[in-house]
């Protein structure tokens, strides 16, 4: 990714469209066959510094290229961007250079994906407590609640393959966007229709039909939207883990290196630091889209500079930022552990009073009302709960043994035995996580191997 | 708009999924026909000054309105919210009010399509001076600056449409989404996933396959996403407009009633407040995507209440800001006026110093080095505009006349001519634009008529 | 607060202002004492339903408001309004409200104040196990604790104090800020300074030096950081609760009313609903500055409506949302309970692991080597924690106690008794918390009684 | 800038602060001479290559550079980080970086300011057309449009100035912020408060009387609203010269470089990029303190790392976004140019529309109604200017010379007068300009050679 968005590759790209260009126009005679070999014979030859030094001199990145690489070829430099205004250079160029993190963003995504698909189904049985208002509500099973994570990011994976095939780019509408210029070059018979496919077709992304300048600033704005619910999701997982972690839960645990210091102060410390991280780093990307969204709002006319310095900064870093959040995601997915001493000890302590819907059920099926149960387990509860918490032991079952208008539905005996010997009800939670997870595997398919050579 | 996020409306709509579930129970004998019907009869008896005396003992606003409904219905009470959570009730609830609103979101902005599609083909050739930087750059058409909203807007409608396609309710699926109450309460036996595909059909919107106690808040992301797409879209034509109408420019005016007052101090003022009312308000809605990630972003384990208290803001309050712009920017895409005079004055002023691409591309044709023409031109125009600043007549022509360089490709008498006599060459700008406006017209389908009876 | 930020308090204040300038300018004969009588006789006297009806006319709502004062003023109503623009009343009025709010903001957040330092006092040495990254750390006080949300309350009141203090009206600067309007009106010997200084001691706020139309932005994003900051400390108080009220920590309750119903599905939940509620409404509020931002950066030249719109809601919004969250922050401070049995058994349970930052100060006390203590410590520790998780009993202690490297430098009973019967030593947690907290109390001076009558 | 967030400058403060903390232990002969003497000759050898390879290992970036600084020590290393933990390093380390930085910008925060007095009282007097609405309003003169710039950066540096003075050190406060490994390590009769006021004077910065692990975020989150601040004054500065410089308009124009090239397409074009450059990053810096809030609010207990990795992003990037705007924000100012041509031009243009206001005071002192007199030259204004825009000559002193309702008050000829020969008045916008420029002045004091050797 870094390489990507290396200054390197972005000026190879500048030339690369150059060439295309070149190449194009040719057929048009306007570029003779031994300039075109000559230019495509530099094509490669990028210098920096050189670059740089002209640039400082007439303060325009683009042009500076341009006359740096026009030097190189004494023949064809005179040739080169015919017809074309920088951005029809530059944001091609950025185009390219986001199909290629989107490529390298899905095949990380799968990547991830298909190890979750595995998680979910190994655990898609194994009941655990489940939390609301990280309190103990009622059990479900491990498989299903990573599978609430990968039904999420199936989702980013299904915007992530819509936004890159329908990623345009600004082809060849020069200064205002209308192809003035390349229509005044190539006359009024010219098919510029079929050029701008040619060039489409030479670098394998599509043409927007209409642009200023620029392409339309929403695009930018789509993908930071797609990498910023990436990030969204991961922060989701990577904070639960971190609960699910602390000692007195228990429930999970990030991996962590034999010799990995937790802390210089404190020796024993095992901290989730790549959860941590997770969590971090994706409110930094969570604040890109909004940058986004000011391009594509104050892009006025045909175009002003009020996206280019940021632009800078808001592109490779919100395709770095999801990247790393993923390579850290996967290796918290792949990683982790969990742990089955402390699942079990959760789900027993809390089970008998998550065990009250079952009896709520149970009751209602025997002709009781609803609302008025409801209220009588409540009060229930709430007394023995105060009793634990003030070190007594477990009075429920008791206490609702003992109710009389409970009884009226169900002997005591049969009350305090639901209590007692609580049920693991997790309903459908296996069936539907698997169904989930088959689906997403079947969809996503052949999950090695996808996703290489992209640069 | 603001009936669909009324207080009534809401409890209409819990009311509602009460009685459905209902009917559906009553085909497994949990419901009496007795009861169903009682429970008819009460649905729309929404008497919220009860209710909130109810919330007001027992602080939980949905149980409350449950009880307010039992006490309605004394056959019928007790059998309402079997197997039920709150969220089984509010959630889908929250969907159903979003899909109403994506439905009236839909229908305005067709319409606001239509007038554009229509704007568009009428001024596909008229030709005004284009922008770059605030600068005069190059001729273009008016149709297709126009266009390139309606390149925008088009694809908001497409990313509403599937949105609104996708749209899914969290079903039946109880405390920790796992529909274990629900398994419990109609037996093993039960095909449960045909009770929810039944509930599905019964409410006009599909299920997610997977949830927590609540339905995955990614979903309210992507949908204030989309509203405040459209923000950034209205925001850059408002901009533009605001631009456009200072007198000096006096290209664009937006409506201006006869007896509407511009200013208390100063009786002459026409002021752009239509477009400066949308630029305003859509940096409000601007802000509601990152509060919408917040909330998937924080929903800990099955679920927490990081959302629940700021929803009550987030989603009425992107619908109705969404619903106000639109009806703003019909208001001024209907009714704004261009002015002819002013266009023209602007065109000849500065087409002078736009041939010069026209006469750039003309030398290269003829041989010239293109960076070297560039460059000479460059200091014509430069000496050529500070005389034109300091007052004195405009001397482009005779600079670039008299320059030996080019004189070496073309007579001092062409020279001039192409300066003095600028062609206005919009290029493509009109079949560019013609052509998206047909397209998007045959796409679009009728205009009228649609969108109604949401509610 | 609703109070202030209605429709009528706003109405009443625009029409206070043109009197007070009307009284101001009755010295300057432009006011006769009639008049001026008959315009206080009516200043009270608002009328909403007239105004919007002649808004609906004119598009303008000052100007509405002026006229239907003006209608109840047969004598007077010609002559309000002289020499103004309509922001000289809107601003002017809107600044006024923000004080009011201030005010109303101060009094809650030094009673929250009040609250938190008698807990900070009565708890200073109540020992507590601290957290890192979720994970037992050492021994802290729960005092010292509470102290860390007073310094930052603290702050927010010290900040407050300041913009209150410095908080400015636009005063009578006219339509672009100069007051050419007021020295048309009164001459060229009028004292404006004088005026504009009357002007601002009959309203009890300090003038802006320089304004355009309107006082500078900047102001009002000033107030939404105060506001958003408070949001933050409360935040991270709420967070800390949360996470502290899960049963397997436990140590701290949220009120819960005895009729309260924690969830329609599971009677047994006691959920921290109004900790929550802190969370997701200070997300919201956060969301505002970056609005104020907007307001203070886009305002072009003498003004633009950029502002005009959102402030509806910017405004009102950030005050209601700060003053909520200090109404819920005070109650959860003022009733929350700590359970003394968990907070023991937490502390017991993890004070072996964290006597081992005692147990290094001791051995690098007689002379051992810091860094390798601490890596033999952390390797031990690592090695106790995983026989715990498999369930075993804890042999911390003893794998210390036979390090030979360690009994260089103590015997095997000392080191062994260090982790045993690990010393609580919460450093000077109780001294800092008392300190500061005297400190605080001292400043902030007597809390009760202060704050009122702010309307 | 860059030099104080350099990695090299990061770890020389770290290891100036593990120094000075073992000056302060030697007093307590914890540290002997030759230790101290030695970690002295060692402490600038800073050694990244090194330390990234123990970090490799171990994952820790402070125990790393630890055990990279001991190495280099074979007598002191052992007794570095004595009673420490990593963040009594780190923490202090960031406030000492944010100190220096908040030197560095504020040298040029005063240097801005130091040009902006120059400016205003250069220009004080001088008319230019004030703009409302981007519609000509009023006039007001150069010098008053630029104090409204002035008065914000001036509130800019005294906010600056109170945060530099009341920044704060974590000091030496431990793993959980309550002193006591040092409390361990020095023994109960120690005082840690003149421990403590040693370290601050020896670093020059105060220390906060609370923390957790760290010092409080909400220090982070102040620093990054200050500097959003100033980048929300430079966006409205340049935003203005970015409309002012539109050549219809022509009032304003930024530097331009003899050499520079504005469009590779038109030669002709003169951008305003500079201005656009602060607008766009400007934004940019808009975005982070959303995330210091983030930070703030998120911070868990004695600490978690919700803040850790996106501060490497955070801090730097949002001091260098400062340091860059100010330089282009002088660069601007310093060299910005303006056209008398053009603000002569304007000022005539729209000077008879301005009149109005004062008609309208000249016939209320007539005895006139105000509001009637507003109405009456609402209509002849609207009238005048339809007339214009359709290419016609200016109406508007006809129609009201003409008007019976006006000659009431004053004659023909007179009314005529008044929008013919329109008086520039100006208000007291010079009076207003020059005074606050002075007090600036006053207060500022000498600006030059002051902020250097701040590293």
């Amino acid at each position: 990714m870094r390489e990507i968005w290396s200054e390197k590759h972005k000026r190879k790209l500048w030339r690369l469209i150059w060439v295309v260009v070149a190449e194009i126009q040719a057929k048009y005679d306007l570029v003779k066959p031994e300039q075109l070999q000559e230019l495509r014979a530099n094509q490669d030859k990028v210098d920096i510094p050189r670059a740089l030094e002209i640039e400082n001199e007439i303060h325009h990145d683009l042009m500076a290229e341009l006359r740096a690489f026009a030097e190189q070829c004494p023949l064809g430099g005179g040739v080169l961007h015919l017809g074309l205004t920088s951005m029809d250079i530059v944001d091609n160029a950025d185009v390219l250079r986001m199909h290629n993190s989107l490529v390298h963003i899905e095949s990380r995504l799968k990547k991830l994906i298909a190890i979750l698909v595995e998680r979910v189904l190994n655990w898609a049985d194994y009941p655990v407590m489940g939390y609301t208002h990280l309190q103990p509500a009622e059990p479900t099973t491990l498989g299903y609640r990573l599978a609430s994570y990968l039904q999420d990011l199936d989702q980013h994976l299904v915007d992530l393959q819509r936004i890159k095939a329908n990623l345009r780019l600004k082809g060849l509408k020069g200064a205002v966007g209308n192809r003035a210029a390349l229509r005044k070059l190539l006359g009024e018979e010219a098919d510029l229709e079929e050029v701008e496919q040619e060039f489409a077709r030479r670098l394998g992304v599509d043409i927007f039909p209409v642009t200023t300048q620029t392409y339309p600033r929403l695009q930018d704005w789509q993908m930071t939207n797609l990498l910023a619910g990436i990030g969204a999701t991961l922060h989701r997982f990577a904070l639960d883990l971190r609960f699910l972690q602390t000692p007195a839960i228990g429930e999970w645990q990030e991996p962590f290196g034999a010799r990995q210091v937790g802390s210089s102060a404190m020796p024993f410390k095992r901290n989730p630091i790549l959860a941590e991280k997770i969590d971090s780093l994706s409110r930094l990307l969570a604040q890109y889209p909004r940058l986004a969204w000011d391009n594509a709002a104050f892009a006025m006319l045909e175009r002003t500079l009020d996206d280019s310095a940021n632009r800078r900064t808001l592109l490779p870093e919100a395709f770095l930022l999801a990247d790393e959040l993923l390579i850290c995601g996967e290796k918290l997915l792949a990683e982790m552990t969990c742990n089955r001493v402390a699942i079990e000890r959760n789900l027993l302590t809390y089970a008998s009073f998550a065990a009250q819907e079952n009896l709520l059920m149970a009751l209602v099926q025997r002709g009781a009302n609803r609302q008025e149960m409801h209220e009588r387990l409540r009060q229930h509860a709430i007394n023995a709960w105060d009793r634990i918490e003030r070190g007594e032991p477990d009075s429920l079952a008791e206490l609702i043994a003992m109710d009389e208008s409970m009884q009226r539905y169900m002997p005591a005996e049969q009350l305090r035995e639901i209590i007692l010997n609580p049920q693991i009800n997790t309903g459908d939670a296996a069936y539907l996580a698997r169904k989930l997870a088959e689906e997403v595997k079947k969809r996503v398919g052949k999950l090695e191997g996808e996703g290489r050579g992209f640069i």
